[in-house]
């Protein structure tokens, strides 16, 4: 437990840091507004190499953006993305700042990434994917809320302190990227790289690549990780007409769809060997956590619109969305995929899926379990097409102390600013970076989330509240406040 | 058998034939492709409304075509089609036209479509599927084979008589349609509606929507039916991020690809109960019959690129072609199915499916089997997404008898232009029309293919050789000559 005295100063402090900086955030909000258009018009689409230029120019914007501010720029270059062809493309540079280097403050560095997932229009969105369009004051979006208004908030953070003539109570870092939705291709070897020298004096890495559970502020502890895996199965050498070539071929996606179907069962069970053997127990202190959060059942149904989900009660279905693995089918690249009807027997075709990570669960001996399964079951067909099973995507779970000083003080912060405690979670995606980070510099992780729990990342029709994109700039800057009373490591 | 002075006039004949005709083909040939081009240069892709202005424009064009050579030409509107939105498009219309009404000569009536299947260069076509591309003498599009090309060779065989100034041995009728490639949608009621009219006065129909078996001329006297299916899974009111909502929600993808692994075994036995058992049995005629037909099962694998069949003995193998069904698993709609990962959790996923049909099934049986099974193994998954299977083409068998006058001229025509025997064949394809102009006109139908084995229809790089362009246009030249010799029925 802190001390009173703590409470009480930060009690005093807050009704002026309210008054300056709470006044000064809101007042700036169409100009926050008008940045983040700005940023999502940008089809930032890191799946795509196509949008190549675009993810350059997003990553350019950043930086000119933080130069601008003043900052210590660079745009590291971190190589070329390999593609299935043989060729090579170049990876979108990683944005690092620098905003002072007070060696008597801490120094948080700030991740975020400013890749978007694919949108188009006609996948169902009810506006532009890439025209920010405030309905309600929801401001919806590709990238609105995964990740770009979090990186602009830690952004206005930074602003607002300049603005108000201010000294940073930290010293800020950021690194910011352009591969997060791909895997974050280049930028765990960038991190290894400048251990020694970038994150050198770096004390905490804070991440705001997530979002809350509920209408309650929420502070991040775990995430699950990902194996992406491709399963290809080839047998003609070209597409063939179903009538004329049907029952003569064996067909490949016939092939496919049979060993797909053995990943997992109705009721959930994923059916690889090992996989369910290496999750950890729950433990009870775990289930009793989980049983305290709040969480509505029927709210998240209904935004979801299913009548029914996998688990009936809560501790269940949060167990399973945050600590346990599932498999999920993603598509199938190759097939028929268009409206309409089309008499093809297509000849290769790869199934896209993956499975999420969880303590005690490692990637490398996932990748064989999921192979050899593969193959075993590929190999009791007889089938003379060629199955080929490959791991695009490897990212470890992560797993923080909420009993950290950080998480203390990410606790005091939200009380600050939206007088409630938060909820402490987990999150069922993936930040693979954070456990990079861990391993890497050894420093400790806050994963402090702004965006809302019906986002939709993701999915068509994501947005960003305006109420979290400002109220979350006020977390920000509440929190560097906080941070800055930290007993240096 | 027929008088043997029937033989030697025919003979006598095919000197100065042969002389006058043929001559005029050879030395029009380059007319023939660029006519050929310039129909191939249009998109009339009729499973794509979007494409649905190019499909107006080639039944017009056809149309312009015939009227030039002087015949009597209809457009004849066909209705609307209802898209799956509730909208309508209006449906391609049929272009009929007549050539010569003399009561004394038999009539026949040429069936072909000029509409084509999708194609675009990515899907691994060599050149631009819609610039025809002469390589080798093979004459690369789209629709090149099917069925502009031998639309046209009938088309050329009118004007190689009018060229000629010699009278048509028969009055010739087409009727020409823009939807064979999706269901011949309208066309049924169309020729029902007819039947007293344009038909009326029709002796024979003749079809030449398919190709030979080998390099050896065929003729065709069966063909398999298509009943093809849409399995709609529907979830979740959207797509969701599979890390934020994996292990919760039971996902349609897994629903569907368990439900398509039920219809198929590897082994290529169909699984739903009630279809094998409605096949008429192979009969020890049948047996010699395909036993005796020209089919190199070796070069059948090179020329598909596969080391196994599911059948490894020609009987089986043709038989499994032709005269029992087969289930095809095209693809799924709505899951990602671009190259590169998503880790999306897709909300509606429809796959695409169809069964071969062969006597004696009926569609409309096939469809409540159908129907029934992937609702009852959709029911023992307990799952809270809906299923809905829809039969979106239902088109039945074809089978002629290749006794049939029409057929014995056939091969006489064969034997003249080619010196050789036809192969008497079936198409494991579906010309569905054949169904339908027996059952509504009661005429004797004859398929009289010209394009070659290896045409790659409804695949990439579909192309129609000069020599099978040529020599197709020859034979049907030397056909009507033969059908003008038939008895009137």
């Amino acid at each position: 437990m802190r001390p009173l005295l703590y409470y009480n100063l930060s009690f005093t402090f807050c009704l002026l840091f309210c008054y300056f900086y709470f006044q000064y955030v809101d007042s700036h909000q169409e100009e926050y507004v008008q940045t983040l258009r700005d940023w999502v018009a940008v089809e930032s689409d890191s799946s795509d190499v196509l949008r190549r230029p675009d993810c350059h120019r997003m990553m350019d914007m950043t930086a000119e953006k933080l130069q601008a501010m003043g900052g210590k720029v660079e745009l590291v270059d971190i190589g070329v993305q390999e593609l299935p062809d043989g060729k090579t493309v170049a990876l979108p540079k990683v944005v690092t700042a620098q905003f002072g280097s007070d060696p008597n403050k801490q120094t948080v560095c700030v991740y975020g990434h400013v890749d978007v997932q694919p949108a188009k229009l006609e996948d169902g969105w009810a506006t532009e994917p890439y025209n920010l369009t405030d309905i309600n004051g929801h401001l919806y979006g590709r990238g609105a809320s995964d990740n770009k208004a979090p990186v602009l908030a830690w952004i206005h953070t930074v602003e607002a302190y300049q603005a108000l003539s201010i000294d940073l109570p930290v010293n800020v870092k950021f690194i910011i990227e352009g591969m997060e939705e791909t895997g974050s291709n280049g930028l765990d070897a960038m991190i290894v790289a400048q251990k020694d020298t970038f994150f050198s004096d770096v004390d905490y890495i804070i991440i705001s690549d997530c979002g809350w559970l509920s209408r309650r502020p929420a502070l991040t502890y775990g995430t699950r990780g990902n194996c992406y895996f491709f399963a290809e199965v080839e047998g003609p050498k070209q597409d063939l007409h179903s009538g004329v070539y049907g029952g003569t071929v064996i067909e490949p996606m016939t092939d496919l769809i049979g060993i797909l179907d053995t990943l997992i069962s109705p009721s959930g069970k994923i059916l690889i060997p090992g996989i369910r053997e290496a999750v950890a127990p729950l433990s009870d202190e775990e289930w009793k956590m989980y049983q305290d959060i709040e969480f509505d059942i029927e709210s998240f149904k209904s935004k979801i619109g299913v009548s029914q989900l996998m688990y009936s009660n809560k501790v269940d279905l949060l167990a399973h969305r945050w600590r346990y693995p599932t498999v999920t089918i993603h598509g199938i690249e190759g097939a028929f995929s268009g409206p309409g009807s089309k008499t093809v027997i297509p000849a290769k075709v790869i199934a896209k899926f993956s499975i999420r990570q969880v303590p005690n669960m490692d990637p490398a001996v996932v990748k064989k379990q999921v192979t050899d399964y593969l193959y075993s079951v590929f190999a009791k067909r007889k089938s003379p097409n060629k199955l080929k099973v490959t791991m695009i995507i490897g990212a470890k779970p992560w797993l923080a102390d909420t009993k950290h000083p950080l998480y203390e003080a990410g606790k005091a912060a939200v009380k600050r600013v939206f007088d409630v405690e938060p909820d402490l979670i987990r999150e069922g995606g993936t930040i693979p970076i954070a456990k990079t980070f861990e391993d890497v510099t050894g420093k400790s992780i806050i994963m402090m989330p702004i965006g809302g729990f019906d986002d939709g990342l993701h999915s068509q029709n994501e947005k960003m509240s305006r109420y979290n994109y400002i109220e979350g700039t006020k977390l920000f800057i509440a929190y560097l406040h906080e941070v800055a009373h930290l007993k240096k490591d």
